[in-house]
C-alpha cells in the first residue's frame, strides 16, 4: 500500500471514533453502533459493551466479528467515494486481572472520557478484537487487502506525521 | 412513540444517506457501507449493489440482512447518545421488469443523482430490503421496538413537517 493510503487508513482510526459492529444474532446478520478504540500498531481493537446489548451477547456465543470504520458522509455527489475500513476479527472480553487490561482501559478513556464510570459498572466490559484481516477501500474502485503486518506498517506511517 | 421520536426517526432516514449493512459471509458476520434510498412509508429499502461487492454475493445466498442508519458524529462527549435505527430485513433483487422497479429507481436517483450510469451496468442489481422488525436508539437509554405500522407512523408524522 502506497504511503498516502497508508497515512489515510491511519488517519481514519485515529479519527473516526465510531464503528460498525457486525455479529450473528440467532442465526441472522446484526449490525450495531459502537464507539472503539485501537491499539497503537492497529491490530486490536477495544470495545466498551453491557452484556444486557443484544451483541455483547451475541459475542458470548460466537466470537467471529466485523468492524468496519467509515470516513464520515460530507454530502459529496458520490458517496462511493468515500473511504472504510472492513476488519473480520475474533472477540474476547479481557478479565480486569489480565496484563493487557488496563493500557488498554486508559486508551479507551482517553478517546471517550465520558466512559469512565461505565469501568466501574458490573454490566459493562471490555472487549478485545484480534484483526484476522480485511479490506480497505481507499475510494470506488481502490482497495486494498489488509493483514495484521499491513495495519501495523499503516501506524507507523503516521509516527511523525499530522496527527 | 411520541411524536418528537417519530419525527426525530423520520428525519434520520431523509437526511442520513449512507447505511451500514450486515450480511453473512461463509458463515460470519459482514459490514458493509451503502448508500440507500427509503420507500415514503419506510417500509422498504432500497440498495443498487454490484454482483462484484461480497456484500450482494451474501445477499444471493441469504437474504436475511441488518441495515443501520445512525446519526452522524458531531464530536459530542457521549457518542452513545447519537441515535440510530437498526432495522431486520430479508433482501431480494428486484427484477427490471417488475411493476415497483420504476418507481423504487426513480426514489434512488433522486437521492443519488451520480448513481444513473450505474443503473446502466449490466453488474449492478436494484435490490430491495423489506422491513421485518427493528430498534429505534434514540440515545443513551431510550429505545423502541419498530415494526412496519411504526415506521408507516414515523413517516406520516414528518408529513407537512420541515423538510
Amino acid at each position: 500500500m502506497e504511503t498516502k493510503f497508508q497515512q489515510k487508513l491511519a488517519g481514519m482510526i485515529r479519527s473516526v471514533r465510531l464503528a460498525t459492529l457486525g455479529t450473528i444474532h440467532d442465526g441472522n446478520p446484526m449490525v450495531s453502533m459502537v464507539p472503539y478504540s485501537a491499539a497503537e500498531d492497529f491490530t486490536f481493537f477495544y470495545l466498551l459493551t453491557s452484556e444486557l446489548a443484544p451483541h455483547t451477547q451475541d459475542m458470548q456465543k460466537n466470537k467471529n466479528v466485523s468492524l468496519m470504520i467509515n470516513e464520515v458522509d460530507d454530502g459529496r455527489d458520490d458517496p462511493l467515494t468515500l473511504a472504510r475500513i472492513m476488519i473480520r476479527g475474533q472477540a474476547e472480553m479481557l478479565p480486569t486481572g489480565e496484563p493487557g487490561y488496563m493500557p488498554a482501559k486508559t486508551l479507551y478513556i482517553e478517546r471517550f472520557p465520558k466512559s469512565a464510570p461505565l469501568f466501574e459498572f458490573g454490566d459493562f466490559g471490555l472487549w478485545r478484537i484480534t484483526m484476522k484481516g480485511g479490506r480497505f477501500v481507499a475510494g470506488f474502485g481502490k482497495a486494498f487487502n489488509l493483514t495484521a503486518d499491513a495495519m501495523k506498517a499503516a501506524a507507523a506511517a503516521l509516527e511523525g506525521g499530522s496527527e
